[in-house]
């Protein structure tokens, strides 16, 4: 038994802050900006829709923000997560590098999401808030703010992408589980709704403003985001603390650490503490790579600039790379990776040459993913599947010794309809249109200061 | 953090043995019996499905077996599993009981199958065998076994019960994924199933006379079973070793042991170590509460006889509770539970007054996994809901602290269409049809020993 295959911490091992990467960040800050007025956008744009505790995380300059009690108290139904070292994995590829992945399918949603929707839904209830709505697409957000809520007597609204709600019914059926309600969006019950009636699919940008305008319009309501926003990165910083402790019981360094970006919480998530590690320690320490589809590649083909952070132009500025707001990503499995833009942290990281970024196309990411189950038994979820991509990838590229961390977010059960289509060989591959994005970048907002 | 949630073992923890119960059992020993000679069934009935190793487990007078070094490694990808103490479930039942349960659904799979799939497939492996067949109902076996397949480089040949092979196509996507080879029952594929080609939904008992045709025709291929033989219950007594060491670490006590009840594979696997120490301390411990659903009632209602351990015909017969072995058990969800018999062992503990049973309705058993779930987090199977429902009872009734530990063997997210139909109100609660029974039970195989 001297082979360890998992890592475990006991409780007592939750991290008991999070932590601030904002201050770490180099060059001048780069504030999002109201699109009115196109000055920083401050407390007063986000309070109709947030409470103050997250609005102070936003913008907070501490280095370490303390998690609530509350919180770290529903944590321990499933953190700390394992480490698992991929020894099978490992014996297959005949490689000699360490593989190691953090599995955060272990969370009742079955993803990360959850280490955000439990402090949004405490630091809500804490201020009062009866009612959270928000958006979900392929529906790890929705129903990992539905299992928040039922923990915090919070009702739940979720706005949910029509084409996802009539071909995931069991991500509904999980939300509505844990008490949801949930609308089939565009619906019957916002003006945005009703004026997009006609909309045969619904989108994500159609459902975000939903989600915005009954939590604008209620007093006791507010809206909850799952990704992209600071205080989202920051609640995500669990899964890296705690690898770090993990590497060392498994007496360990990563010389690479690798994770899927969408928004950018997971991969924030993983990388940033130990990002800080490498940054206090002169550079020295491992790469980061953060992985996207070949269809949707806002971090290997984007343009840097400010844009809106949704499709309809609802939300203050953000500093990032994107492909155009209204840029609609083809439909690859990966739901979680279809965003035109990404967080504002993870994109001045990239920026300031401190990431590496890397895409990769649908059928070699599903090769990888088929991979990994028939040797680690996990069927990963397609998003992390692209982390999977890129491990295989150093892992065979080393020629000595190379230790891999990369993030495996969540699990498959949901998404087996993309397996069914791999395995029968009629899995889409779709490319990226370099016309689409040029045609939505002639859209960016006017008036923003360039990032050229 | 005082208040501890989980309770976690590293993988020097994983036992090193299985708990075979057999010499334990009260009287005279009731074994299996040809159907034809009505003699004993000894090893040449099983070796042309079985290897030597199973048969000699099968029967094996010994009181612990050691497990290969090979299956504990592979145990490390989900074991030691957590054991939960169900804090806010206590809370919103406002109860002084501890309720604690052991969570199975960490495996690759999803449930506590794997224990047994990974030592079978192994010792296939070691025996030169290259495929092995196997039914499957609702897809949590064939599932387990064609992850254990992968692992160790057998073919895995599964035939899935037509209606379940329609309804649950992620079940089958999932068996694909690990590269087994799923056929819809009846098929074309043998004797058995073109005799029942016109059966429209096919059955467990033709899914498993295609299987066994397969195997027993091909000296590279055996078969495997998922629940009720000796060999298969000695496997997942893992669960309740585990389970000692950790109620050990809670610094608690059970005064009841709660599981599901189907082949009784997983209510063995919890108890019998437990079960083991209340004999060796002269009936000092905690009660056992095997729990079934109404609709298929057979440790509450069924018969102590000498009957077939399949619906066709083809085992040898065993001592068990029955139904009637051509009893069709209405369509509950939990699937893993509509069996006409029970396990020969579990059936003798039952019958020497050393277990209880219950049979709980469809609809209450739903009610417990949704309060679960608003709680808890996890998304039960329908299975180990029943064992909910029982532990939330013994709670109710706990005047003063009444500690309960129950099996909570696999998750739910493959059952999501039953949530739904309870949330809809349109949940169908099927009642036993004692004259169905009465009339199965009147094809009992004649000239065996009576046992009333």
């Amino acid at each position: 038994m001297a082979d360890t295959t998992k890592f475990l911490l006991s409780e007592e091992a939750i991290p008991t802050h999070w932590v601030n990467l904002l201050p770490d960040l180099p060059g001048d800050p780069l504030p999002p900006l109201n699109s009115q007025t196109m000055q920083p956008a401050g407390p007063p744009d986000l309070t109709p829709i947030f409470p103050l505790e997250l609005i102070g995380q936003e913008v907070s300059a501490e280095p370490e923000i303390e998690i609530p009690q509350q919180v770290r108290e529903v944590y321990k139904l499933w953190r700390p997560t394992p480490l698992f070292r991929a020894r099978r994995l490992e014996r297959a590829l005949d490689t000699p590098a360490h593989i190691y992945y953090k599995y955060e399918g272990v969370s009742p949603a079955g993803s990360h999401k959850p280490n955000t929707a439990v402090p949004q839904a405490f630091a809500n209830a804490q201020a009062g808030i009866r009612k959270l709505t928000t958006e979900t697409g392929a529906g790890q957000w929705g129903s990992s703010l539905a299992f928040a809520c039922s923990l915090f007597d919070l009702e739940c609204e979720v706005f949910m992408v029509g084409s996802s709600h009539d071909q995931k019914p069991y991500r509904r059926s999980m939300m509505q589980t844990w008490g949801a309600t949930v609308h089939r969006s565009p619906s019957e019950q916002t003006q945005s709704g009703r004026a997009n009636a006609s909309h045969p699919t619904g989108s994500l940008g159609i459902a975000i403003s939903e989600a915005v305008e009954v939590a604008a319009q209620d007093p006791e309501s507010n809206y909850a985001l799952g990704s992209v926003l600071n205080h989202v990165l920051l609640h995500q910083t669990v899964i890296g603390q705690e690898t770090i402790t993990q590497m060392e019981m498994a007496a360990d360094q990563p010389d690479v650490v690798i994770g899927c970006v969408g928004g950018g919480s997971n991969f924030a998530g993983l990388t940033f503490p130990w990002l800080r590690r490498k940054l206090q320690a002169d550079g020295a320490g491992p790469r980061f790579v953060a992985v996207e589809p070949a269809a949707c590649p806002t971090l290997t083909q984007g343009v840097y600039a400010y844009d809106f952070g949704d499709t309809v132009g609802l939300t203050p500025l953000m500093a990032m790379y994107t492909l155009g707001h209204d840029f609609v990503p083809p439909p690859v499995h990966a739901g979680g990776l279809r965003y035109h833009g990404d967080a504002p942290m993870v994109c001045a990281l990239l920026k300031a040459g401190l990431l590496e970024a890397r895409a990769y196309r649908q059928n070699e990411t599903f090769a990888a993913a088929l991979q990994f189950a028939r040797h680690e038994g996990i069927i990963p979820a397609p998003e992390p599947a692209h982390a999977i991509r890129a491990a295989i990838e150093e892992a065979k590229q080393a020629g000595e010794v190379r230790v891999i961390l990369f993030g495996l977010c969540g699990h498959g059960h949901f998404d087996l309809a993309a397996y069914d289509a791999y395995l029968a060989g009629t899995l889409q591959d779709p490319e990226f249109s370099q016309a689409d994005s040029d045609a939505a970048l002639a859209a960016l907002p006017q008036g923003a200061p360039s990032l050229a």
